[in-house]
């Protein structure tokens, strides 16, 4: 099957080229950039030489031949692509943020109108599986709240409130330098930012309803000195206390058929470059704490985004992703 | 005046005679290890060549002439030595946890029975500073749980529950080496640990009951691969919503008068290597996020140790210790 | 085809059994380890939980029951169960030092009687290939050697004075902790160490004289604060100056038909995880520099290793090893 | 007395104000920046909130009231304040490259023609001591250069070839974000650039030639995952061989006077935000190794330029630079 990655400079693109390599069934035969276009991919993703023949070209939907398209590119560029490959049955995976959230909410959390909704599954696979299998759009979840919701999934329904603490590897800035990302403000240094009003929080949010919780929820983000991984600490307050064991029963049998989310004590290292998602729990009186780690860029975003192509292509979902993480 | 520190081969120790260095009123002239005795203190600090001329010498108490006593050794390991200190009239400042609890809660929560007990002041200076002017002897604060408290205070008595998820730099393992303070197991990576039972907790309750609140309070600390530095983000629930006005002023008057509390954008890298704690705050509906920054060196360990010093000997409070943080 | 791990707690075994996930011929079966006998692997190396269900056993050479054995061993270990290896007709790949040198060189460098010294094939594949092929036992390089011979090789004959200059990842060092590894002493902070007697120069002169080269080589090893990786620069002093452009195309013709060496702007995160060796030079005058990239637990040990076991087995040499880095 | 720094937003600017607060004699009042005018100091500064109350202004030479003048800005933007701060007879130190080179040197190096170009001491104390003693005007030499030439001086007459390769941290780099400076492209990773082509060769081979050597020098740059120092270890070859003893015997003799310039074990950490260079040296045959580090914003760049500033004005060199270095 062949693929496009509409964006493909930046690090999910990256990513999905990398991951890609192990994939039975598909070959990413375009990659796109506006700013790159008629550059080597491999000039913006060295490690990737001797991998990918393909250079950088201007998107081009109309004249696109492809089977999948993954959509790589910012907020509101994603909405500009889709009705033109909806036309011409191209499957979508939209790792942007354009169709994650109800239109209304989009358009408040985002401060933008949408010119092109459509209410699409969100593919958080072990959440919403059978509404990912055989669709022809898939939206990607967001890294913060893919982490986030699989910590407090299993206790949502007893939670009262939620918080999220999540801390993030600078990967998920992106690629464009800033003084948010520059090195000698981030080595050896920690913070907090957007402490009670990152756009994440919306999914977070529309999470914990789908799952029957009538749990508040609150997120503050940090950024780590560390290239890729989410470590998020849940902290669950609940109506009444539950004991140790009985928490971890209910997380590891929640999860006990995932293929991607194992129990264990959660280290980004131990998922570092891989599509899992390692989680553990810890009661307390009447707080759980439930912490999970992800690799952003995987797990995150193009692991997830491979995961759902293969759900939506009727194959088995762990298809090509089947790789441990890396390991110091 | 003369210091001696007991225990000085640590990094807390190599911080008190960094940080003497520009204190006018104090010459510290002992320092000990048993295990460096007869080894000069610059073999194990290296960066104070040419500022100390000391050796390494086994601790002995009986004989001791200074006037002053720093005890940076290990829990149970102070308890050994304030008696014939106290008997000897010299001040002491403890900052092992051996003083900072009351008998049964210490004992309780260190598993060991603690055989020299005394009711002391908790050296958290800017909420305990009368106490400790002109004591002979002061419990110098936890390191998380200085940062912590600063961060909760003025809205202790408001909240119903207080939520420290706390990041610590890995100096704060001290200097012996270990699977957890192993280079390729924090370089890179990030983790949690003792997730709800950390014996910091118990300080951290202890001072939230000593600021008339009436808050649950939970704490999870975790390792940055980082040096220094704590950051700690205090989630506080409160029974109604509070403006972010209020609380911002609320924050700014309470700390107007504290030399070492600064209300800005935390960041580790801003009070690096100084005794300053950075804070900031703000509400959304009924959750406040607090965040402070400290070096747990200094502010939370050896340079609060001098500013109790200072208010035990009638000095000026940031006598030697106002230096700014080094950025970058 | 099975394959047994002597020594499989530490790095290179861990990083053998994640990069053997992806080779089509062959299992590990066997993963030993004296002072874990009896845990899960898994427990060693949490990365690979879903992927090796192996326990740690004690090393029993006369009840192995494989083809293939990989020594991950400390030197004068791996010499110790060489002999019983071979009589069993087991394979054998050393990841030691003991094979890597001629027997008096070997027992002058390390300082210690060998045992059961035998001439094998030096795994360094780039310059040794024939005689690995089908070898029954090959000592595997060391990791310095390894990348940096790589950078002088084609250069070699013309070179009057080599200068190594190394720059290694602290995994380098191994699993144990040590004041050398902690990691307030490497974080934010970088050394250099054994600035003129490091073991691995002996391995280094050994390739220049097999490379016909009558330079004076020299070597010195500095520790970086990353978990991977080793960049060399060799300084390279020629009797007559050269051109760019001859000494480029010197380079890419060389390794034009090398399956793992890259010519590109080397970058430790280009290689990362990966068995590649990138590298770049660049003439002035006299002398030249060219730098090298390896990941030192891949190209420099494990993945060598593997490349080798391909060799020795008459497989396609790139088998299970054609996996891009990982970056960022 | 009175000082103004001419381009203040920078590193080079913070760590001046950094510094002067313990200088007895001298007080910042101007702090220049064309893009943060009217923003207060600490606004890109926060580590220096208490100590400095300045606001950012408009350089505007004419109406400059002060005594000295630092020139923290980009090379060629010093040539065009230095003729009008000469002639309202104000000191100045430029931390630029303007003036570090000969006039025709300056011109090929840095490709533009120099508009006021005079022959003024070059600012490395060791070596010019005598020359910056009262003069009214002093040129600081680049980073690399001080800690490289600190390294060599001592060989600099019996050696035929210097080979300085070098390690900065990435505050080097200046404060403006790039795809250079980026975290993801840096932490974890490690790289050389400009193999052979750094500008700073030029001032370095001029300080041998000052020091009647007849070395051919050489120079490679790395950026390491740090934020600040740099080490250098430079490759010495000599026509004979010298003995350990002899040569270390040599180094501390040379530096036995110098106040800034400590023997023993180089690491960033012993030297971080001090004025201090810590070196140590190792012969083995012909070569020797000698290893330097310094703070490259403290002895690379600010520090030197108040010990410049102290020698100027006849005042103790070590005026306000007595502080240790900190670690970890």
């Amino acid at each position: 099957m062949k693929a496009a990655i509409i964006g493909a400079s930046g690090y999910t693109g990256g990513e999905l080229i990398r991951l890609m390599q192990s994939h039975p069934h598909v070959t990413i035969d375009v990659a796109t950039s506006r700013q790159l276009a008629g550059r080597p991919v491999t000039s913006q993703h060295p490690h990737l030489k001797g991998f990918c023949n393909l250079t950088f070209e201007n998107p081009d939907i109309s004249a696109l031949d492809t089977d999948i398209a993954f959509l790589a590119v910012p907020h509101t560029a994603a909405m500009a692509y889709v009705p033109d490959l909806l036309e011409q049955g191209i499957k979508i995976i939209d790792l942007s943020a354009d169709y994650r959230l109800p239109k209304a909410v989009f358009e408040e959390v985002y401060g933008t109108p949408h010119t092109a909704w459509k209410d699409i599954p969100y593919g958080l696979c072990e959440l919403h599986r059978d509404a990912c299998k055989n669709a022809p759009f898939v939206s990607n979840p967001g890294c913060f709240p893919t982490g986030a919701t699989l910590a407090a999934a299993p206790l949502a329904e007893k939670a009262h409130t939620v918080i999220y603490d999540s801390k993030t590897g600078v990967s998920g800035a992106g690629d464009s330098p800033s003084a948010t990302t520059h090195f000698p403000n981030v080595g050896d240094n920690f913070t907090a930012y957007k402490l009670t009003s990152h756009r994440h929080l919306a999914e977070m949010r529309q999470e914990l309803v789908h799952l029957g919780s009538p749990a508040r929820c609150y997120f503050t983000p940090h950024l780590l000195p560390v290239n890729r991984g989410i470590l998020t600490t849940a902290h669950i307050l609940l109506d009444e206390p539950i004991e140790q064991k009985e928490v971890e029963k209910l997380y590891q049998d929640y999860y006990k058929n995932e293929p991607f989310v194992r129990y264990q004590r959660p280290s980004l290292n131990s998922v570092r470059g891989s599509n899992f998602c390692d989680l553990m729990v810890e009661a307390s009186e009447n707080r759980v704490v439930a912490v999970s780690v992800i690799d952003n860029l995987v797990k995150g975003a193009s692991g997830q985004a491979i995961q759902n192509m293969n759900l939506m292509c009727g194959w088995d979902e762990t298809t090509g992703l089947m790789t441990p993480g890396m390991l110091p």
